[in-house]
């Protein structure tokens, strides 16, 4: 008796946000495991800005998903058949398991997660790539000092509310930028932001030189556009911006919008560096070590943004991350 | 009997190039020195695109220059007559002695240099600010490692063809950007640079392809623009963008253009740093003695492109930095 699998591959590259055309879905049986395999049974996918990116053809930090491929995701599952010495059936598993039901996997790049210490959303968030983004991100390319200013955009989205919150275990005060009064009220209370900006009912520029007396140190940036722009006209002296991402950008169908305040990095002698998160898989369990710790003394705080369906609701889930309209971490429970 | 100075202020704010009515011309008597002054007859004045920058009102690297202050200037000169212990009549000294014929010192930031090893002009160009720029610029900011590619534009400017032979100096391959066949020949021909491009005659983008194979690994930008995008999109992975200036930009009567491939940065994991020289003040020694070597040794040429004329000269020929037109370290020669 065969397995069917489920799965979503990219049709078309999209040009602007992604249409349900752009996408193909195909039903397919589960192939016989080969000695040192095993099959994954999907429960979880990560839905991530990044996707966008990797829809599109032209180098970048990873090759693009190609056109008739099953479409590239982070995901969690159980293991649900095994020829695979290390990986049991039963062990609860997340890794690249791309946007299917099934997936069979020779256990690269794949890691049991113990779901006692937290639920499986939030080692797709907090504990997985969005959390390592951050960490990496912040201390490695932002080099935050205690009494430092850090402002995070899309900070209360997964890789935001994680990089925010690390500053403040490291003495910094933090300004967050966020969409609605909910997701600002949500930083300040919840996740004890010094202070919120909601660019979508206040002035950002106005926000930052209220909040951002001294300037800013720190800027971590996940949206580009007019927030970065907002951002560097405010920089302190030697200032920090880690490029974290540019989700105002990826949907363009005119070319991105570089900053026009870039000359601000000349002014304060600032550094502007892009960085992957991927770059540091050889200390992810370092930063997660570290991370499960703040989360069990309570100072790292995860939330997730847990949608139910099938593989067949991905296309439109998907879009919420580009709308503004996911709350954390964004999960696809199937 | 009083001496006239013949000074040029500022006398408005310019929109897009400086026009004549932006100057006024003053005829002022030379007041009496005081004791630890000395006078300095101007005879070499330096001109520089920073000096477009100062002109605007805002916060900046330095403070604007006021509306009907003396234009702030580099320059050369003779002390005429000393009050000072330590500058003798007769001294050549080089300072900020601004727009005007004499200057009133108290010695604060002024150097002898002497004409023996290199011409006054020199002591304003490759011995001077522009080429402190490019030694810490390229070497602090930049760090380029042998057998790297560097890219510089402005490449046939007072400070990019320093920066290139200095990377050139360092082992590394160098490539320039240029106006004009006789501007790139100079490049190639007489400054040794491995290859020149020519912005007015060829495709950027192109030019960086084909000289470029393996991607640029520091881009020494002193232009902004068109140009700097084309570099940024032809980054290697952990590419360093040293933002010296942005010439392009300076006049512009709409918003500075931001690099629109600033995506690059985090593709490539690169860096986009500003830089200005005067935070290098107490090392200007260690790079004055290095250079000097270098010239000894015939390692490091300069240009520079003298233009005679009294000081009234100086609108129309800061303007030609604006327009291309000088060809090496442009001097206004009283």
């Amino acid at each position: 008796m065969s397995i069917v699998n489920r799965q979503v591959r990219l049709a078309a590259r999209p040009a602007g946000l992604p249409k349900r055309t752009d996408w193909s879905f195909t039903d397919e049986a589960v192939p016989a495991l080969q000695p040192g395999q095993f099959l994954v049974k999907v429960t979880h996918l990560s839905l991530d800005p990044a996707m966008r990116g990797w829809m599109n053809e032209g180098k970048s930090y990873i090759r693009p998903v190609n056109i008739g491929e099953v479409m590239r995701a982070g995901a969690a599952g159980e293991v649900a058949a095994s020829m695979h010495p290390d990986f049991e059936v039963g062990a609860i598993v997340a890794g690249n398991f791309g946007v299917q039901q099934y997936a069979v996997s020779d256990g690269k790049g794949v890691r049991k997660v113990d779901t006692r210490f937290a639920p499986l959303p939030t080692w797709l968030g907090v504990l997985g790539m969005p959390g390592m983004t951050a960490y990496f991100g912040l201390l490695d390319v932002g080099k935050p000092k205690p009494g430092e200013t850090v402002v995070v955009s899309g900070a209360a989205g997964a890789v935001g509310a994680a990089a925010g919150q690390i500053a403040r275990i490291k003495g910094c005060r933090v300004v967050g930028i966020a969409g609605g009064t909910e997701k600002c009220r949500y930083l300040t209370d919840t996740l004890h932001f010094d202070a919120a900006i909601d660019y979508k009912g206040a002035d950002v520029k106005a926000g930052l030189k209220e909040h951002c007396p001294d300037g800013i140190h720190v800027y971590f940036d996940n949206v580009g556009g007019d927030i970065l722009d907002a951002a560097l006209a405010r920089l302190a002296l030697h200032a920090r911006v880690v490029i974290c991402g540019a989700i105002s950008q990826y949907n363009n169908t005119t070319p991105v919008r570089g900053p026009a305040n870039y000359l601000s990095l000349l002014v304060n002698r600032a550094s502007m560096t892009g960085m992957v998160v991927f770059d540091y898989a050889a200390r992810y369990d370092e930063a997660a070590r570290e991370m499960a710790q703040w989360i069990k003394e309570g100072k790292l705080a995860a939330r997730e943004d847990v949608v139910t369906g099938g593989v067949d609701a991905f296309p439109e889930t998907l879009l919420r991350l580009f709308k503004g309209e996911n709350f954390g971490k964004l999960v696809l429970a199937l």
